[in-house]
């Protein structure tokens, strides 16, 4: 489960605002004050959950008297027509939370099914898929927590928490050595040192200059397999990422080449909503019905 | 060109912010504070521009010492390989910016080239199409900018400027003619009361209570061409809108039918981020190539 | 009742801030900390109930163990000595949320009553009173809270939900036909389009341009009922509204000139505050008192 | 001039955004992105000026590009007619700050002026006539600017930076000298305390308690002036500060019983908007008229 | 006790923030969800306690289920070894808690500590230590809290309530009688003025302007107490101040020349923080050892 | 040179709001809008500056038109009257600025002056000096900004950015071996797995669990020494840090063992502000002098 709290509460409000601005005129025109209805979230379509925390956030921001229960967890399949959860109180405020809810369920629930599909490609292989920095602005903590969800792994969370020496770098520091070197210096040692790599070459110097993960990035399956060669032949803890126009066509071959991680820009960048409704009884109708 | 300003200034900030944490833990240690270069924003697909002046806003706020020249603007058609923009200042400060502004107007761009696919197939029949409210969460005057940009309409910003009566408000208030009626009193007199309609029936009712949209919502194409004659026969003002599992097989067979408007959700629920990448070049280098 | 929300606490925090500051010093001084007391707000004057949530969210805000009991309700008449509510709780609470939450009680209800004699001077024909964007920065919402507290009705809430082309657009678009024309391409469809006339000349553009607003400003009673009549004529659903220095002697003139709207500035923008006064007792004396 | 800093920057970003939401939907959709005007800001009525700088910001925070023109300063006294500032640029950005500024700079304006009056009725006496607390929500520098602008003089910003000793201290300390001892035992040195005393016998208590001010609370005329006879025999340093249902009818009565300060609720609370309008003129008309 | 409300816990959350950042890596791999542990804060070493209630924020904001239970409260003398308080909940948010509030508490403690040796070192006279304000950037409410706790004084809070007049002041109005005299016509009534002076000539001045509080500001032990002799001898209810150069080695001195209150920047700016660690124990386990 | 930017400008911003809130009283009242000042911030003692685009960022934060000229740069070593900058501008600017720039200045360079010291006491050994997450609540960013101006390194900045395996999560994990899996599986690939140890037994486990870093908290230096052997006998890369209880009296030894890093609580939370004072000249008079 993910960790519903402040920081992710106040991205949540903005995006209650966003829509809700200064008040929902219809409901406000029609629906009394007090009516009370239950709210249903139905799956219109099969998908892997991701989210349901934070669309429970979404109701509990509306008003923190809402009463959510959940009927599927994060990480479980859903079938067309499943009941996700069940919302009970003012008609208004569900009103109010349905469609930012719904909205941000739809969205990490795809990135989830997506990232799922990916693994599935990779089964019985020893390698984990990673997402990438390409996510949504102001949604990375959320959309890395579907990632997961879906079974994949996350790589660094920005550029804060992780080494990453790019093309740019290598250039700026006259080449992989120095550029490891002055990693080695003067980043926090906590952090690991991963170098990006083009070619062959570009691989062995990365490995000379005892990088702790080499990105192969954009390479050919042939060249992918003769770097893994090459890394495997001197250090086996050396970490080796495949990375660049991965898609569900090619990654079981490149998961084939032996490397431990394929991270995928598409898991957050190009996956589509699933599609979720909500639906909602006003509460005396629904209690005669359950009661005939 | 979208308003760029405070508000939207705000969002972009948490982007950067997302990304960049407690700071660039790579570049900080290998390339120097002063050391300067040429990025260009690089098509790597065909694409509809949307969003350039965001990315150019993002630029700005890491340091609004950086120059930026755009090569293009928002609408434009783009090329495989097109230069977009070119950015000149601190490495530094570019490799600060890039993703986060590559993430927004590779989203933007995808948005708007999705509308454009949608625009393009109900060509020579007058249609609007429209936007909804499944946006992604902070990012919809983004979004809905987008849209426009790709030839789309908006539709409403959010439940504050608008009225759309749905099932649930209908029954609440027990009956269409009630709904509408309610609404007439209660809702600023400047928003129009648009109706949400399932069936025949219903339109019958949104029409004889005076709504001035009638929404046809998930109807079969005969029931839709039935009640745009029934609708037309009666008030040439009453805007028609349809909805309702839209995509691009079905819109222009739904076009057809002779609705004003269709309102497609997966112009920003279902949108894939189309391809750009930034290169950079260390600023002394650059121009000797270009002075040889 | 208003909607009390994040949005709104976040405005009566600020307001709650500027008042205390870095702390109240001379309550902090004297009254000890588990000090108890019931407060009770009284009405010093008649008037028209308005805010009472917003006074009870000031409250709560400032400490959520406040018990807070209402004995009116927004709307109420009010006369001089009622008990509005009482409050019970550590006194230090009391004192801090004493100031911030009359100014706001007062100030609403002030409009409240106001808008109630503007609406009763129309008593028995049928027109609405409206406010305008004339309203105190940052409390807009709270103040268009008021007046339909008063019986008014609002205007549109900002330039995003509400379509009013003035006389600075029809220069730049070259007559009031061509922008009405712009407006219905460029607006979501879901906004009215409303033109602002000064004149009969420009009463018969707009007629003919389509406008579903038409508002006569700062004409005489002899030109507005000519131009009711004249729109009448030809359009029984277009909405007519005055504008432009109403004020309690001439609002009954210019509504039986047959107009359906009227809006007054006046409303928020010169409503003088009631008079609430907030009295505090010890709790132990209140309770012999009590059980005397 | 006032201080015009981020501080008060970011109550008027919150004015505009309350006013401007989403964008100026008339607006976008007439006028062209590049026209430019040049706009006045129109006095519709004599009154004394407050708060320009104020206004200047708003227009700042729309586009710092508009050009801001003052013709008259804060303090002047402005005649029907008169030009106050001119403001040339962008029409968009123009008519995005209009409402915001006018609706501050009338209400700063009706302070200043209402202020003023006040001061006159006290012309030729040794008297400062002073606010109060009773401000509006949000705007308390803003409107404390104003009093001072029309020759007032500010009372305690707020709960920290002064002490006043009311009823119900007194009550919870058991007396007037006890809350005075804990008051100069507690409460920072650099505040001088004030009692508020509602008859002579507390006004002999918080004499003799050493107050360095005294507030004569709602008290007879007669009642005041025996109390400021009182005070004088005893300590010339002490100060006098009548309050309580002070208006212009009364005001130079009271200031004839020889008290030092006049605090005055009804400054902020109870003063009306004066009448500005903006006029906006084309940008190339304009020049031709000149030119001509 | 402190105020801990809105206004601090938005500080505290911040730094909350600044230590989570994205999550806590460790403790999400490692602690399952459902870990429950008993967290108890010990003392490694003896001292005043101070910020306990800020503490217990901390663990609130994190997650309001922890159940916290202070065994000391502030302004206890704390011996090494001592339970501070105990916080019963989930493991993953008392380890997300832990080092923030560590942080916290030691630092004001530490201030305590120090402020209270000061104190002790002018016991038997009649004389205030007081705070100023070279405080840490965004911590003054808390550190000023913890002068008190230590038995100190607080000088003015900021700019904003206090009238100091320094050097600066003096040389731009041309000495020290006009300086206070603009004062006294400018700032509010409810603030006294207190002058700066570094010599006699400047004390004799300041007297004889009327100052409320004088501060000798880095004088010799004779001249001060010269200037304590001279204002003595005029006025009793003139303050003195001492300030500058303060320290544990020479303030029973400067006490001793007979001001009534000395300023220590170093209870602020140079407290050390005193030794608290937090031991966690899984929730079981101590049950277990408890009932054995 | 530190990042200054949006972020460290709120803390800034904050630091500000704190000391001036509603506005210096004192400077406003004597100093006229106009008066114009040259401020040097002088240095009352030998130190090694850290914080100077800071307490820039502070001027320019007060008024971007303030000139601030530095005469020195962070990493320099001040002596006793150096003048570190010189600031030209308004008066009113130079004073609000002052505390909040000195303050800041002064706690950071006083981290870097102890860093510094704490550095040279190991001079020729090759270790390096790392800061913990004892920071100043708010403050973190700069104080380990100060910490590797004075020749330290950091440690993780939160959290988030590195894997710290302690007692708790061991006995969680059931075991190091168990807890170090768990990361290796469940933590973002770039970040190394350190483990604290408290004795040759765990130090043992954490080796052979394949920890990339040893934490030797709190050991004898004789078990600090047998725990480097045991490690570099099986394992060249693994990072060895000696933490707990550091001080400048015990660091050469430790640093003696052979450890690679030695962590150090007391550079953030027990290093005293250093003295800096601002003088400010009026203007005109400044010119006369140099003129002279």
């Amino acid at each position: 489960m993910p960790a519903v709290n402040n920081q992710t509460d106040s991205i949540l409000l903005n995006a209650l605002r966003e829509d809700i601005g200064s008040g929902d005129v219809t409901t406000s025109a029609i629906i009394p004050e007090d009516h009370r209805s239950q709210a249903v979230l139905i799956a219109k379509e099969a998908f892997l959950l991701a989210g349901l925390p934070y669309a429970e956030a979404v109701f509990r921001l509306v008003n923190p008297a809402l009463k959510f229960k959940a009927n599927k967890k994060d990480g479980d399949k859903i079938n067309k027509g499943d009941v996700i959860a069940k919302i009970v109180g003012r008609t208004r405020d569900l009103l109010a939370a349905e469609r930012t809810a719904l909205n941000l369920l739809q969205r990490l629930s795809g990135i989830a099914t997506l990232t799922r599909r990916f693994v599935n490609s990779t089964r019985g292989l020893k390698v984990k898929i990673t997402d990438t920095r390409k996510t949504t602005a102001g949604l990375r903590v959320f959309e890395k927590y579907a990632v997961r969800t879906g079974g994949g792994y996350n790589h660094r969370a920005g550029l804060f928490d992780g080494v990453l020496i790019k093309d740019n770098h290598v250039e700026a520091a006259d080449g992989i050595k120095k550029a490891v070197k002055l990693c080695r210096e003067n980043v926090p040692h906590m952090l690991k040192v991963e170098v990006e790599t083009g070619n062959i070459r570009e691989v062995r110097s990365a490995l000379s200059a005892g990088a702790d993960i080499i990105m192969l990035d954009n390479m050919t399956l042939q060249d992918m397999k003769k770097a893994v060669a090459i890394i495997r032949s001197k250090n086996l803890r050396t970490h080796i990422e495949a990375s660049g126009g991965i898609n569900l066509q090619n990654i079981r071959a490149i998961a084939g080449t032996g490397v431990d991680l394929i991270s995928v820009g598409a898991l957050t960048h190009s996956a589509m909503a699933v599609d979720i409704s909500m639906e909602i009884k006003p509460l005396r109708r629904f209690i005669d019905k359950n009661s005939a």
